[in-house]
């Protein structure tokens, strides 16, 4: 009955408008129904710093739904100059070392921000042994050492939270653990990484290059000085592992997934996709068949009238199949100082009500609890995808015929050809469509067509998706 | 440590490809780490027997992604045939009255799908007396009395789930009461009703009639056959309420709705919509606004280039903004024996984790708590809103000016006239789009303009959204 008479409090409690954090929390623990969860934050770079702001602004907020409490106790950062801006209240958050923080019994959650894997990794694992909550957003981390962190999570009782590791802001973590858990997942397709979709979304709406795109995108701060992470199709890669672990229960690390970036992708690609109803995206394409499962990164073709065509700019999106649910698209932005924040947030919060109800030393009902299935990854030699060619040809008679005869040769139908208008002699594009082909054997029949006379450069071969 | 072994036991089980629910609950059961919680389903209908059919077919997929066995113990609807095809499984399904499936002590979780108000609040109150944790997805009734039912659940510490009330699998509930759980929302629009968006997305692309298009959607049981409910936009209305509570933490009631329907959208209204670059949708629009919160369901003009113009057929989605996530959308099936399932599904999972791990003693994480706040409903009448109208007028010269006289009296501005190609005498079509004018003033212009001789039909109104 106490826990219902609090309970009740929070129903019928009336606060003012917008309340600071600190009335609302002293008021409500002055009654003894507010309870205060501590966490430790690692790492004040962009995210980390969206973090501190987040509870700092909105911890009225989110005391008031949920009747906890979460106050940062302590930050760490390398760089001293991190910490400008950040208000100590008087000596009630503390700046120490991440070892300090791990150490401090005061400290439930640790809240790993600095990103990369080694020290990352050491941080994360030494918190778990010392029975702390961990959240992190550390992709990269986790789908090469998933097993070592969840592991250790388990042995030592305590969560490990990662909604913000694919799709930013977008709850497709959450989704595919709680709400799909009733489901056999056979397909994910997701634009997962921002930086490439704004380029990609900036050539098809201005017709510019890839450089001047990434160049704009640089501009903007939407890309980094290196995007090479984001341009090669890795990040995705990273979190395609993940989400292929959730929703597959399969052992899979970031290695497994066949990854190809979008540098070859040429100013006339969008125009030709786009006059036949397409439009190109770095998608990022997880598939339980009955033959093995498909996990890859690659530009790819996709109709101009599906919602994922719709998903522009630095906006990402994920794409579910259930044979319940049947199909779902959970929509937002993939990164960024607040939007990230946001999905971090909600990380600690489910583990501080956790905490504040149950204490440290109850189990947590769930970490990935994924059984290591027998499914493995089909060899992407082996899988029947449809593809979009453009060849760069001299034009001259005979042209097609030894361009299409090799196709023939390794089995590969055409559906459809297209050739701009010619002048002769000159170098003019060729486009095909063909609707299934093996990987392997097109990878053959393309390496033959680039050794022809009359083929002046390498051929652009793009993926392309039938929804 | 025993729970971190058993948890890791989960983690590296090898388990068969498709193991039969029996064989995993036996042979995890008999390690001593498999849990088992009990439900019981009150009302076999179509969303009752797809819940049914999820936890019998995909209870192994369950019990392995969470360690946790969930059994059917009972059912009970009060037309006996609908137990037809009902695997009674030699007596552990038993058949018996919803009264007995409460009292039963081996049950902790009743699942509510008999629809309707009175009888289901009186189920439900009654199980949350027995402190029986409940799932149900009956918006009529969350959306009119919703107080008396998470009060009553507060008072017996034991969880209402209700994720399946709105959006059918769309994860929103959980997603508004969880992910963005540190965002201020301020904006949520939906498309909630998938009867209504089949048939607006039939009359737009085939340019049929509203009646036309609804007895194709009661052909193929998309409509009822007293499809009054939906096509009014009530539905609609019970799903806004139940979202701008969670989203808001307002004390909000379905009855606070503006609400209007769409039997008054012509096939000249898509056309005239398409052609102005827009497309017409049975729009749930809840907006927390300095000056109030405004709640309401109309056909609203949104621009053909955002996602929610993408959403077709019986699909539904739900458009959140908030300060730190930015925006976010959640598209999926809006209704369906499976895909209602799915969502009633992972509700009952949820509790059974909680079941599972902490007993039925122990207080939940959280039911409603959202505090009353001072937030009220801006009346209609006060909002600024942007419209469509197209009069019906006899073509003859001084009408524009009789119009648009009237329309400036009462401080409308014109932002565009379209008017299609006129036979002298006939009655026209006159398109006029606004940018911004108070309802109440739009009102009484339109009262007026309706008056005019030269007015043969009462003037369509349909209001438009900016984004």
């Amino acid at each position: 009955m106490a826990h219902g008479a609090w309970c009740m409090a929070l129903l019928t409690y009336p606060l003012p408008r917008a309340p600071c954090p600190m009335h609302l929390t002293k008021c409500l623990s002055a009654k003894g129904i507010m309870k205060k969860v501590n966490i430790g934050l690692i790492g004040l770079g962009t995210v980390g710093r969206g973090v501190y702001d987040a509870i700092t602004c909105n911890g009225d907020l989110i005391a008031r739904r949920t009747g906890v409490s979460v106050a940062i106790r302590g930050v760490c950062d390398e760089d001293k100059k991190a910490l400008k801006g950040i208000d100590l209240q008087g000596g009630a958050v503390k700046v120490c070392t991440a070892d300090e923080l791990i150490k401090d019994r005061h400290i439930d959650i640790i809240v790993e921000l600095i990103g990369g894997v080694d020290s990352a990794k050491e941080i994360i694992l030494s918190a778990l042994r010392k029975k702390k909550h961990v959240v992190t957003a550390n992709k990269a981390l986790l789908s090469g050492h998933w097993k070592e962190i969840f592991g250790a999570a388990s042995e030592n009782g305590v969560f490990v939270n990662f909604e913000a590791s694919v799709g930013g802001a977008i709850p497709v973590i959450r989704t595919l653990r709680e709400s799909f858990v009733a489901d056999r997942i056979d397909t994910i397709y997701g634009i997962l990484n921002g930086t490439t979709n704004f380029i990609l979304s900036m050539m098809a709406m201005t017709g510019c290059s890839f450089d001047e795109a990434l160049k704009i995108a640089q501009e903007k701060g939407i890309a980094e000085a290196d995007p090479g992470l984001d341009i090669s199709g890795k990040d995705s890669a990273h979190k395609l592992a993940i989400l292929a672990l959730l929703g597959f229960g399969m052992d899979v690390f970031c290695n497994d997934v066949y990854t190809e970036g979008i540098t070859h992708i040429g100013p006339q690609d969008m125009r030709n996709a786009a006059r036949l109803g397409y439009s190109i995206k770095l998608l990022a394409i997880a598939k339980d068949t009955p033959d093995g499962v498909q996990l890859r990164v690659h530009p790819t073709l996709i109709m101009a009238s599906h919602l994922l065509s719709g998903v522009r700019g630095a906006d990402n999106a994920i794409f579910v199949k259930g044979d319940l649910m049947g199909e779902s698209l959970l929509f937002g932005k993939g990164a960024g100082r607040k939007p990230t924040a946001s999905s971090i947030a909600g990380d600690i919060v489910e583990i501080a009500r956790h905490v504040a109800f149950f204490g440290n030393n109850n189990p947590v009902p769930y970490n990935l609890n994924y059984a290591s299935g027998e499914k493995s990854v089909s060899p992407m030699e082996e899988l029947f995808i449809s593809y979009y060619l453009r060849f760069s040809v001299i034009d001259k008679p005979g042209v097609l015929a030894g361009i299409s005869s090799i196709l023939a040769k390794y089995n590969i139908s055409i559906a459809s050809v297209s050739q701009e208008e010619r002048k002769a002699g000159e170098t003019v594009p060729v486009v095909i469509l063909n609707h299934s082909a093996k990987e392997g054997d097109m990878r053959k029949a393309i390496a033959e067509i680039d050794e022809l006379e009359y083929v002046t450069d390498k051929t652009v071969v793009i993926r392309m998706e039938e929804f």
